[in-house]
């Protein structure tokens, strides 16, 4: 298989520490707007199947061009949601796979939600027979795939789905350091999160609402969970049989009071405002003034989990409440892949789909979840990647 | 007395609309690195003793040669303090009265204190008989003109100057909406605050220290205080006899939380990030993100009050704690002079000294603070403005 992978950030750069390991590709290009962030990464683990170029992910022509040079079966999307549009229609221009770990984004005026723009060219995807794979990391992702193995092999109903995320991890030397795109989680933190709910349909709430304590396993322990706009919710209801999906991020005290501050000072904005003479985002400035996620690794202690939380009956009849989990160590993370866990448990559900599209195992045409597909062969192969699921029943 | 105001913000144009009604000035030229907004501040009082050029305050010779061609008495600094140097420096070039309302910033890396490289140069302006009067705003100003009024007239020993600095502003419509300069606001409360006593000298403790709920009068109430760098610290046990010198502001629990947490990011720094191919500092961002505190007069309601408590013996022997002070109360400002309450109690006290200077009834040579003057004429003079001070014994 040969891949194009677009954006050689922490999640792109552990991509190829993953794929490395794995027969099935022939090639990956590592492309950035940043030609020698995408060099040093194939640098670093020195594939030989690797390359890299420079390739500005906002130009849709350029994309479908390198795809057709390089004669690529499938773009994986591992920049920034904003450029999905134009590497979504690279792809179905070009006619490769398409795989992104974060949808279109929402639009709170307009009432789009977070991947709106791209069901809304599902039918013809369908029509020229070809197949975008949305929102496979690990959340959204690996928690799809909890969601339909819960559907498919433990309950015979379902009333919640629950995406739950949360993480005992520090980093030392700084007093505040995010372990992942502070932009996104800006993002999806003070957005209205979505909720799914049968009878309702999607409707959306107030930021940080319905806290609630999750208790985390493999000693995590208990953290405090809010609601956050997440894909998990738009995808679900697609595709299995439920009664509400919501999803609650582990933000904790401090993060959700940093973020409403940045909020309350219009630091979250997007919208460029003049200073001195030059135009900026303040979010753009946020990030740069923050120290970036993917250089933290090994400053990092602690875990991170991302799970399904499934509630209803069983097989048996009886009641059930289930939560499938994944926990990755920084420190395992660090010495078997070189990267930090948040990143690492990121970048590996994408590359296991990469693998299963490239033998047949998941096959499907049109704009679909990795609710879609057959949910085992999924987690079986997450574990023969040294990275198994744990299954915490309540 | 022909003057010059580098400055057209807030406080620059609060002090058009002040002298305007002062017969002693002959001219005044309003200058600002936006010509426009210098022209405006002259447009909108309609004074034909006023004029307006541009004027970069970080170019000494440039300062020097308009006080020249202007034939200046006394160049007023109405702009951030970090440009304090080179209009010093003008000033004493071109043989004018320097005043300004914030002296030169401190450093916490030398040990350098505000206005630490002013008072270096004491002995140059004595020598040519220039005289410099730093920190004559409100706080500093006229905060310091009490203190030496307690010392005076009130107290035949005096314990604590304590300068206590609170506010029962709102502003409406905005979720948070500084009343003053955010930049100064940060640089002044982020920066180690500086106390005085007898027998340590000077010393420093930790950002929003030695919390305690002052009551403020005319209505304001209690309101929670810390500790923060502030001129007075560095003025008054130079002239005034006392055991201690503190100041603390009234910044309230949500300010308070607001400034931690832009430490906590990095966004108070002034050192410039690289965003997207441009460089700004982030403390610049988050003033350019916020509203003008200069616009928001009309949306705002309530009172400001800046006073200093003094505490020890009366001059009857017996104890006594007194808090001298100066309320504004916002919709006043605004009808009496057009401008709100925080820059306007400012802008009040430097036309006060300039008519002092300009009558000789204050004089001297050197680098001075307010409180090296006899306060009763600034007192009656402020009275005679329409804006008396009050006295509360408690």
């Amino acid at each position: 298989m040969r891949v194009l992978v677009v954006g050689a950030g922490g999640v792109g750069a552990a991509v190829a520490a993953v794929a490395k390991r794995r027969d099935v590709f022939e090639r990956i290009v590592f492309a950035d707007v940043d030609a020698g962030r995408a060099q040093a990464v194939v640098d670093r683990e020195g594939d030989p199947r690797f390359a890299a170029v420079a390739l500005d992910a906002s130009d849709a022509g350029q994309i479908a061009d390198l795809v057709r040079a390089e004669r690529v079966d499938a773009i994986l999307n591992a920049v920034d949601p904003r450029f999905n549009p134009p590497i979504f229609a690279a792809a179905f221009d070009a006619g490769c796979t398409y795989l992104d770990m974060a949808m279109t984004l929402s639009n709170a005026e307009t009432g789009e939600k977070l991947g709106d723009a791209q069901f809304a060219q599902e039918e013809q995807w369908r029509e020229r027979g070809l197949l975008a794979l949305v929102g496979i990391g690990v959340e959204p992702g690996l928690s799809d795939v909890f969601a339909r193995y819960a559907a498919d092999e433990l309950f015979a109903e379902i009333d919640l789905v629950g995406i739950r995320d949360g993480a005992d991890l520090v980093v030392d030397g700084y007093d505040f350091a995010p372990t992942f795109s502070i932009w996104t989680t800006i993002e999806e933190c003070l957005n209205p999160p979505v909720i799914w709910e049968r009878e309702r349909g999607w409707f959306t709430t107030e930021p940080f609402s319905e806290p609630e304590t999750f208790h985390f396993p493999e000693g995590i322990g208990p953290v405090e969970c809010v609601n956050v706009e997440h894909e998990e919710v738009l995808l679900i209801p697609r595709w299995v049989d439920c009664r509400r999906v919501d999803f609650k991020y582990g933000l904790g005290e401090e993060f959700i009071e940093v973020l409403r501050t940045l909020h309350k000072l219009g630091l979250d904005s997007t919208k460029p405002v003049r200073v001195r003479g030059v135009e900026v985002a303040p979010r753009d400035v946020v990030a740069a003034a923050l120290p970036d996620p993917a250089t933290l690794g090994d400053k990092m202690r602690g875990k991170t989990c991302a799970g399904t939380f499934v509630t209803g009956t069983g097989k048996d009849g009886k009641p059930r409440a289930t939560y499938l989990y994944h926990v990755l160590d920084n420190e395992h993370s660090m010495r078997e892949w070189g990267h930090q866990a948040v990143v690492l448990q990121t970048a590996l559900n994408p590359v296991v789909a990469l693998e299963l599209i490239a033998s047949g195992v998941w096959s499907g045409v049109g704009v679909l979840g990795p609710e879609a597909f057959p949910p085992r062969p999924f987690l079986e192969l997450l574990a023969d990647y040294g990275a198994p699921h744990g299954i915490d029943e309540r």
